[in-house]
């Protein structure tokens, strides 16, 4: 496998990156939404590519979206209730790390919801998602793959890390011999989910940097006519020397540190 | 000024992320909550160094707030009213991308709010602020302060980098013939708010990696005796070889981007 | 018209209540959902049965919605997105005093929509209660019907009581002229949104009283085999004589009003 | 105890609903907000004097607060976190049935909070309060008494009544030998809470018609001068005969109940 240096990656994410600020003021000067569903197994690299897309936008109208467990009256509400508040409104990117689909993947591999309630979703999924669609929302779904000896490799690197320990939880382990059923269950969410409307994207993430700046090329081509003059700004010099900051009171800044 | 190198800094911040790891499972343990109020001048820094907290954080339960404009309604309402549902709840942080302090710095200088207005908040702050540090909340709250030769290369940059050009708005373009006077309304925010329980900090943000670095260690500081053993994990060998990746469906991956 | 009593109003009223009252157990002993939805003309009685059902049950289960005007950026979300939230949950009643059906009916009539979006609507509220219906919650609708006649009188009586004052609205006096137009809209809403999981029944109050027990009647019908049986209560005598209010301190109850 | 006929309460009340009205109007043409916290003993009429005020405005702008137990994330927040989004905005009466005071009350007495907790909370209602009066909002605090003779009386109606049973848990009837205790958790509060910017009322709920009566009248004179005059209606005769209505599609009206 090819492997792609440091400067390169950072080099080819910067020009995406402007073309993902593009697409924000597109959005914005259409009132157009945009949801980005991030999927896939453990590992992958959900929440790197979800960074890698948000840290390069305005944070007021570009939101990540990682729900904790549902509370016990959230369990007793319509399946998608809890995620409805948190769809984008005009101008607004939301990027879902993990989604709804938790419906059709841990939850129905590890046994935590009812094979009635995991048929109901199937069955519902492809119509919410219409809706959102036919309302005029952009609807993406990603799902991003990781074959099990590199998802082994992380996994160790999680369980020593201690950066990324926080990675690791007791059900991850336990998914560990669980790495087919997980493909079978995606396979059939595939089969149930991937519409016309809000068709399914897969992406190899193998390799990490190559996955993000695959996946993210791939959003960017999915907006066609982008292009959003950008309003003219005056920027006249100042009428003064630059000033330096002065602290009237007693509080002054931290000592910097060391370099 | 001593410059620090990428690699310097790539590795300083390293450890410094395992500490806010430390901390935060700190916190998930004792069940406390984190607010961080980070606030300072226009392009002093403050989205850089709050990704790169977040960004190495369990984001289910660590959130970054950076409100819009409040609606009409939010407007009529209590003026913390819309900050408070965002408040940290048991083992979670919360990073505010600027804040209430809103009121004492932009609104007071733009105007964009009355006089009144303007003494209510500086009277109430610090009693709001000492409500929650009662409650058991750790605030912490950070100005970022940049010299204008600095800010000004920066806005300069933000209006030629397509990558950085939402950072920059009329209302920041305004606010270049008015450092001084948002240097006033700091020192008075800070006699008003500048309390034994929520005390400020000020961080220099001329050199934003040292800023960084400079903060992080700061809050790390703040927090002593966090240590928390890390629960064992069994982490035995698969039972099988490694498996693959394997695609019944229709859906394949997309072809990755060429290296 | 025959008319009824106060009296007997009262006592067949009384005898629905406890009925509702065991609805209202009933949906908290199997966790079921209940959504009424109140449409109809302007002074047709929606407040006015809505309080005679919830004035009788649970605060604390029970809801009513009656949502203010859209906010700008809720005008940007998917047309449903804020009325989901207020869905009810397992156990609850939510009654909506006008709701998503606006669409259809005021902003429809008085151009408040474009063609765009209403047609839009029409097609998407039978699929989306049909989401609701297949989750499990009950969902009726209904529509309450008056005479111009009538309606006329009740408009003169709000314009001159001071108690009914609130309930008229210069939309309403405007929609006055437009009474067949809001017939045609509802017929039309009705060929859209009559379905077999959701349909809608329409009541007549051109006398209040009556149209209230039909309605409560016809919602009590709609659901077989409510009987939950209480839970028996030990209620032993007091172990003492039963004691009366004292203030230990300088608080003290209010004078009476004079009878 | 001198009683109070039906016709006669029927008449009283109505007239202290028109100036109801007027205070709401006045509410919203000044943009003020108010807030009643009803607070008292089990039985004494909390839910009956609620709906005595509310049933008379309009719904869009007077908000009925019954908040559940808090779920498990809720118990880890500021203790009047999930309150504060319930504040009244402009023009709105927001009434509370029970509130922030549970843990003075029956959280105290039952043992459901820690000696600290409470304390805490005795420590900051009169802050957090004063800074809702100090932002201009309008905070009531009733008390409703009933001696214990009534109550008995009370709850035995409830055990028996099928249309009260609901207002009966295992708590209240566990409460009946605390009826002391309840009594001096309550003059605790009142002297911890008994503040010139939102002092509390006791009214005299023994006779529940009365005690609606004295408190709706207390209530409005605490607003003084808040006559606006009623915008003007333009009434116009309707341009043609008024119509009836007319059913084109297959729902038609339901058969009425007989009368």
């Amino acid at each position: 496998m090819a492997k792609l240096s440091k400067k390169d990656y950072a080099q080819r994410l910067k020009s995406l990156e402007i073309e993902l600020n593009k697409l924000h003021r597109w959005l914005q000067h259409t009132g157009k939404r945009l949801l980005v569903i991030v999927e896939g197994r453990d590992t992958a690299g959900k929440g790197g590519v979800i960074s890698a897309i948000s840290d390069c936008l305005n944070p007021r109208s570009c939101h990540v979206v990682a729900l904790p467990k549902p509370s016990d009256r959230e369990r007793g509400q319509w399946y998608f209730q809890r995620y409805v508040p948190h769809l984008p409104a005009a101008g607004e990117i939301v990027l879902f790390d993990r989604s709804w689909y938790n419906r059709a993947g841990v939850e129905r591999v590890m046994g935590y919801c009812s094979d009635a309630e995991y048929k109901a979703f199937l069955k519902q999924v492809p119509v919410f998602e219409k809706m959102l669609v036919d309302d005029g929302m952009l609807v993406f779904k990603y799902w991003l793959s990781v074959d099990q000896q590199f998802q082994e490799e992380r996994f160790a690197e999680r369980a020593e890390d201690p950066l990324k320990r926080w990675k690791l939880s007791p059900i991850d382990l336990k998914s560990r011999e669980k790495y087919k059923e997980y493909g079978d269950a995606r396979d059939k969410m595939f089969s149930a989910s991937h519409t016309k409307h809000a068709p399914w994207t897969v992406v190899d993430f193998n390799d990490q940097k190559i996955g993000r700046l695959t996946l993210i090329e791939d959003l960017l081509h999915r907006v066609k006519d982008k292009d959003v003059p950008m309003e003219p700004l005056d920027f006249p010099p100042l009428s003064h020397e630059p000033l330096r900051e002065k602290f009237a009171g007693p509080v002054k800044p931290l000592k910097s540190v060391k370099v």
